[in-house]
């Protein structure tokens, strides 16, 4: 029956997601999930939108959403692009700003989905191993080529990259792109927004799903001079003919307008990381400096894999990948603190179990 | 500062979408949306998915949506494939099922999204002309070939494909797969949904955007054998990790389960077609028997573009391509029986002017 299916299609290896568990309730640390709710304005936003107009097709321009992301962000609604998540905005950066010619960089210990998008569309990259510590080393970013992609922080380690190398590395590849994706950066770290009037070979890729609570809906944007979103929109505009749905847009809407609502929740978490690091490293594991809503885990004695499944056990879900260079360690999502005391106390067992 | 654009991007011309008024309030007759609000079951359903969810990424594979679709059209869950609107859902299709050396077949005048497509997966194809009453010529679509992509109505035509003709060309193709693009089948047409338990490389393609009145939400979804769902399962996880927001899930799963209202709201806009088809016929207007919820218009003596001003000036939108064989037509949609009579009054004024 493959014969049916294109040759591409046959040679994909489908991502696999974390988890999301049916039936069984489990304390789910695993899909980096924010563990509070959307704020209330969310809701009543969505409310407002939810009515007869469903039958009309969204903005495709997502103007008012982009007019209060300039707002929060001190940007102009020019500088902003709103796509379908995260993953779609990187996605069409990808297209829009690399070509197959020249090798793109990235960590080699990164989100897991920017070699997937090279190989889509067809791009040659290197991928630059980070040091023993996780840290980005500088040089390689300095040469010129064919654009950057950073993570800030960076996924699964968590670590800040320093805010001056990040210039250094803008300042570099004047005649190349650099994207700075800032899934994580609500929770403590430097964003590059800053930056972005000044540097015109910037673009700064944020999503709503982690610090605004909203990974159910798909919702992410771009920051940048104009003339990359004009690039961004052209990308779009010429495929995809139609945008963000109306609720996103709306539930959006309602996130970016209560910064008080933000703050209160993401220094929530940020004080539970704190907690949570020290604990981890009192029961005797390595946790890496986290800036962002996870923390990356191992222990000297047990392998990755064994923690993993001793949580599963105990219905906690974290995630673990096969892979070199980060096989013994766990990304673990910063939940309550309640959910933070549950897996010390289960990683406590297990260590128990095995010592 | 184009230099920071991919070749890719610089030479790409960009859709353009129906107008989406804002401010002025027209009679909106230029993207096909539904006249009619979506069922309350659908508001219900949504009003029931917003609370703390949100905060959690969706089910990736749209299980509850796919088990209520499956029960619609009396086929299994494994035989349904959901995605963020038909067009996300066709080029997933086009993705998975077409390879380059082996040109597909459209016909000339259809959805101008499938040359996009097929452009941007690399993949060559073959316009087959329409007779000059815009119907399928069969010959053509017989002969072995690399995939054939046919939307039943076609659009902008409105015009419905022999249902024994459909049956041929699937089975002309036995060795590559046919998208049947049902966008507009919920107005009278007949759909191949029954067809695709007896041949495996057949795919049905629909959306909730046009008779469930949900083009607000993006929800389209895909029929076929289980073999050529699992591989647009396989190339949207390859690629796309997180699916259908929550509040589109639960939308399309209030709809699809109001069987009641679809019926009443859909069977409301074929009586309307069918009325304002003899109306615009009477003012001798030349209109395509349509099943689709638009008309396709033209008149012997008024250029299209002059129509299409006209009725922009008196506050109707309709759509017009500056495009050969059809730049004397008018696609107009179906709305209620008061928006089709502004509509006759209007073009009856635009007449009495130029005659």
């Amino acid at each position: 029956m493959n014969e049916l299916w294109s040759r591409r299609c046959r040679d994909l290896i489908p991502y696999v997601p974390g988890e999301q568990p049916k039936g069984r309730t489990f304390i789910k640390l695993n899909t980096n999930e924010n563990p509070y709710p959307p704020s209330p304005m969310v809701i009543k936003a969505i409310k407002a939108a939810m009515g007869e107009s469903l039958r009309l097709y969204p903005d495709p321009e997502c103007t008012e959403l982009r007019e209060a992301i300039a707002l929060a962000l001190d940007a102009k609604a020019e500088q902003i692009f709103v796509g379908n998540g995260s993953d779609e905005v990187l996605s069409l950066a990808f297209q829009a700003f690399f070509d197959p010619d020249k090798p793109i960089r990235f960590a080699d210990i990164t989100y897991s989905f920017y070699p997937v998008f090279a190989d889509f569309y067809g791009l040659t990259y290197r991928e630059i191993p980070l040091d023993e510590n996780f840290a980005l080393p500088l040089e390689p970013f300095l040469e010129p080529g064919g654009g950057v992609v950073l993570a800030n922080p960076n996924a699964p380690t968590g670590r800040e990259l320093d805010f001056c190398d990040l210039r250094s590395i803008v300042e570099a590849n004047p005649d190349s792109v650099v994207v700075v994706d800032e899934a994580y950066v609500d929770f403590g770290a430097r964003s590059a927004v800053e930056l972005v009037s000044r540097y015109p070979n910037l673009l700064v890729v944020r999503t709503f799903s982690k610090g605004r609570s909203l990974a159910g809906l798909r919702v992410g944007y771009a920051v940048g001079n104009q003339n990359l979103i004009a690039a961004l929109n052209s990308v779009k505009n010429s495929f995809n003919s139609y945008p963000v749905d109306r609720l996103a847009q709306a539930g959006a809407l309602g996130a970016i307008r209560d910064m008080d609502y933000f703050r209160a929740t993401t220094t929530k978490i940020i004080n539970t990381r704190a907690c949570a690091t020290c604990h981890l490293r009192k029961l005797g594991f390595t946790v890496c400096d986290s800036s962002a809503n996870f923390l990356f885990v191992c222990h000297q004695n047990i392998p990755g894999k064994t923690l993993l499944d001793g949580l599963r056990q105990r219905g906690i879900l974290v995630r673990w990948w096969d892979k070199p260079r980060i096989s013994n360690y766990l990304r673990i999502t910063v939940g309550t603190d309640e959910d933070m005391k549950a897996l010390c106390a289960a990683l406590k067992e297990i260590l128990d179990e095995q010592i």
